[in-house]
């Protein structure tokens, strides 16, 4: 199946920008990328990259498809020129393994959709020729009326894997329990470690001068 | 199988202290619970209440323990004296449906446990005489690790809906997009509304005022 994977080659992951500055920003989304796209190919996808930008030859087995426009116009494009099923598959899933993909690729339904944390959409499974996407805002529930409207039957896959779309800080206590990839390697190294606090386990980095080799 | 439902009886949902006053605490908390034991009975479990104080005759099909210890002695009380699979449910996993828990009931091994977002465990199975529950902190990985102590199979179930227990304000978000019982009505009748924000859905409750009667 073909799978896009979109990706903010510009400015990548500016909700973390209280916990990694710009450098690491960087960094650490391409960490994130590199690990979904083996990902996918584990699963059994074929990856193509939607990039903002120019992402060089760091990804050369990779076809990269460059699109400086938001990702809704960008995604709907490649899904009216699509003669098959196209998946959909955020760059910053971290969490996500060969079997939660799997899972994905052979739910049956005419859209397969994943909610992401705070209303997102963060993986679909399009096999309907009339179904486009509007990721604005609080996409799954849109998701789930632009089905409706074309008549494509939405099955919905439960993941707190895949739910999990990194952003911001209380992401990376997922990626630091759960993650198995680079990502969570990249974070381990850059010196986070989970601390505990009355409520839910949050993230610090005792030791942040550390962290200046990892840029 | 017999379902332990641990309820905080005295102060429940602390943390949701920034958008509810106590006595709607209070409330919302008892809508959380009357969900989660409906949803118990309907996937074929038998819902037991471990709670910290009397609740009164309010749930009175369903058998109350009053333990005021820590979560995990009263828990490990009642599995030492089990003679069978026990399983442990939150009783604020507000977006769990019938399908979600008969998943968990169903799933093999001889602990089975669901990560909650930010490293607790929010539901379990236990089939062996040996395993005890520890709930302080990053209890996840430390629930995996008894397991391994005591020679127990652990499995993991991965559900997004599973993982949200409904302590915190952004909890909130998810019961308005995916809750379908008494605790995502009652949030509507208090007046919260999804709002868009420049990362991800939060809510607000236009006007405050109309919540009063429903405590």
């Amino acid at each position: 199946m073909r799978v896009l994977v979109p990706f903010d080659a510009r400015e990548p992951k500016t909700r973390l920008d209280d916990v990694l500055d710009p450098g690491e920003r960087t960094a650490f989304a391409r960490a994130m990328l590199g690990d979904v796209l083996a990902v996918v190919r584990e699963a059994g996808g074929d990856p193509e990259i939607l990039a903002t930008a120019s992402l060089r030859d760091e990804y050369a087995d990779v076809p990269v498809t460059v699109d400086d426009r938001p990702l809704s116009p960008a995604i709907n494009d490649m899904l009216a020129g699509a003669d098959g099923p196209v998946a959909v598959v955020m760059a910053d899933l971290a969490l996500s393994r060969p079997t939660d993909l799997r899972r994905l690729f052979d739910a049956e339904g005419d859209v397969v959709a994943v909610p992401g944390l705070g209303g997102g959409t963060n993986a679909l499974v399009v096999r309907h020729p009339e179904f486009r996407v509007d990721y604005h805002g609080a996409s799954f529930r849109d998701h789930r009326e632009i089905a409706a409207e074309v008549g494509a039957e939405f099955h919905v896959l439960d993941s707190h894997r895949l739910a999990t779309d990194v952003d911001e800080r209380s992401d990376l206590v997922e990626l630091l329990i759960h993650g198995t990839g680079e990502a969570a390697n990249w974070l381990d190294a850059a010196g986070f470690v989970l601390a505990e606090t009355d409520g839910r386990v949050d993230v610090r980095r005792p030791d942040d001068s550390d962290s200046e080799r990892l840029k």
